[in-house]
């Protein structure tokens, strides 16, 4: 258990480093929870930091459940499916909104939806159904709306919409939400059916840094730890035991708990990778089999209450011992002064 | 003035985009008046969004008046001092502290600043002092606080090192701050001589995305705008006119107002910039100047006052006008359905 440098890289301080967001842990499973059986389309592309960052919001919002993405490289690359309706700058390009949505709809007449936000909700509704109607459309319209009452809105949007005898037209909301938004929305019963979800999950606004540092936890076989105040970290390499009542940090060298699954497995041997890369359905998969077995209370999007994490009788034990070990190290020499 | 895509991809929503950090705009800004004169060095290399935003912060807090940065490539690739003191990792790789400092020192002898805070912060200077004392280093020597009350431990710090004759020695604080922390500290008077800022700087936490997008302003000649509930944006190519007393906001095609500058101007021409980049001191005298024309009131920490922005009467008036036609033509079209 001698652990190096690099060997003890993935010891975090797990302490001091925690997410705000819901025991979720992320804004993606998050959104997937509020929208409580709607669809969601990831659009942060345009607001996250870098391109990147880009490729890993919607390779994670996949992972969580949503049904596509904005962003066509990642569709590519991950094989997700890519959606996107229009922007606003297009229907400005044109006289009126009927003629940009006819044009859009003669470009991609299967799987139409109009943005109907421009200039006036109601008149943008009535516009889209004019033009449904004048092209006969073979595929379900769809409208999206992207700012004001979007509750409101949906519930007139539905109206006109059965109305013109287009029940199959489907209602899409966006504009700045998230997960908070989306879960005022579902409960208030607005008859939404898919959310766009962009920079505030794209960003983490919420928890715009991850307060992560290196902690040395041994050196050449000998445990060491920090003593400052509010900053106290634990000696020794660690291994984390999970069970349904909660996790169990010990020190990786205790015998394994039983009935437990140790969750820190090596990833890495002489430099090289010791698995080939899942396929994204088993991440999916896995991830959605954590979710369904955290206790409830865990889940909710407000005041989560955090699973126990119990601390081994061995970890305590070596924890005092080092502390000890030190003060009477730093005592003898400054002693001496 | 006929704008397409492109060209008008400048043309920020003014009025929906700003900045909730102080009207100085940028936490680096914010750091150098909080610090009232201290030094500051710029810490936000491992918690920034990439390395590109490491190099950004870099060049950003140097422009802002920071002293040094630890990001050594961005120290190489835009001539700025590098600073850095020691982790505490290394601390802990010795058996104790008078020990890694003493090893510290020899490998740096002439600029040796000791992070004290490992285990007691007291008994760290009394160590610092003691390697200071039996090395005999040559230049002032220099302690970090990274935890605790940073205020008293300072005062702690400082008559320790006065009562060893060690009065030029430097005392440094760090450890998630911010310019209001910075601020707080330097208000209570709080002997420390620098500070070092890293996380909320590097990732701007209170401002975690520029909420900005691209509005299309003009098409074919034509002057376009949306009118969305809470998103309504202003027709035609813009330019912004400064004068001490404020911004008028007013269309490019207008004639210059008199003793105002214009702050638009044009950077790139058939896809060549127009001029060679300017050296960062021209940049920094420039962001001084502009920082020390704003009225103290606009400079505050706290309920900042912002520069009153005045929209001219042709603005007002295409935008009435813009706004009555879209209505006009939408109105007229859904008549008929």
């Amino acid at each position: 258990m001698p652990g190096g440098l690099l060997t003890d890289l993935y010891e975090l301080n797990m302490a001091a480093s925690y997410m705000r967001r819901s025991m979720t842990g992320t804004a993606t499973f998050s959104c997937v929870l509020a929208a409580d059986g709607a669809q969601l389309v990831d659009f942060a592309f345009r607001r996250t930091q870098g391109i990147d960052a880009s490729l890993a919001v919607a390779r994670a919002s996949a992972i969580a459940g949503f049904a596509a993405t904005s962003n066509v490289a990642a569709a590519r690359r991950y094989g997700l499916t890519a959606a996107g309706t229009m922007a606003h700058s297009f229907i400005e390009a044109f006289e009126d909104e009927q003629q940009a949505f006819a044009a859009f709809a003669e470009d991609f007449p299967g799987k139409t939806t109009f943005l109907v936000d421009t200039y006036d909700t109601g008149r943008g509704v009535r516009a889209a159904i004019e033009v449904a109607r004048r092209l006969r459309l073979p595929g379900p319209v769809g409208v999206r709306l992207d700012s004001g009452d979007l509750a409101e809105l949906a519930r007139l949007a539905r109206t006109l919409l059965d109305g013109a005898g287009l029940r199959d037209a489907r209602i899409f909301a966006s504009g700045g939400l998230d997960e908070y938004a989306i879960a005022r929305l579902a409960f208030s019963g607005a008859p939404i059916d898919a959310y766009g979800v962009g920079t505030k999950m794209g960003v983490s606004a919420d928890a715009p840094y991850l307060d992560s540092a290196y902690k040395l936890v041994a050196y050449a076989g000998r445990p060491v730890m920090k003593l400052s105040a509010g900053k106290t970290s634990a000696p020794g390499a660690k291994q984390v035991y999970r069970r349904p009542g909660g996790d169990v940090l010990a020190l990786r060298e205790e015998p394994p708990l039983p009935g437990h699954e140790a969750l820190l497995l090596p990833v890495m041997r002489d430099g090289r990778p010791l698995a080939a890369p899942e396929p994204l359905a088993a991440i999916q998969r896995r991830c959605h089999a954590d979710l369904a077995a955290l206790p409830p209370a865990a889940r909710a999007l407000h005041d989560a209450e955090p699973v126990p994490v119990r601390i081994s009788e061995q970890l305590k034990s070596l924890r005092d011992r080092a502390a000890r070990d030190i003060m009477r190290r730093t005592a003898d020499r400054t002693a001496g002064t």
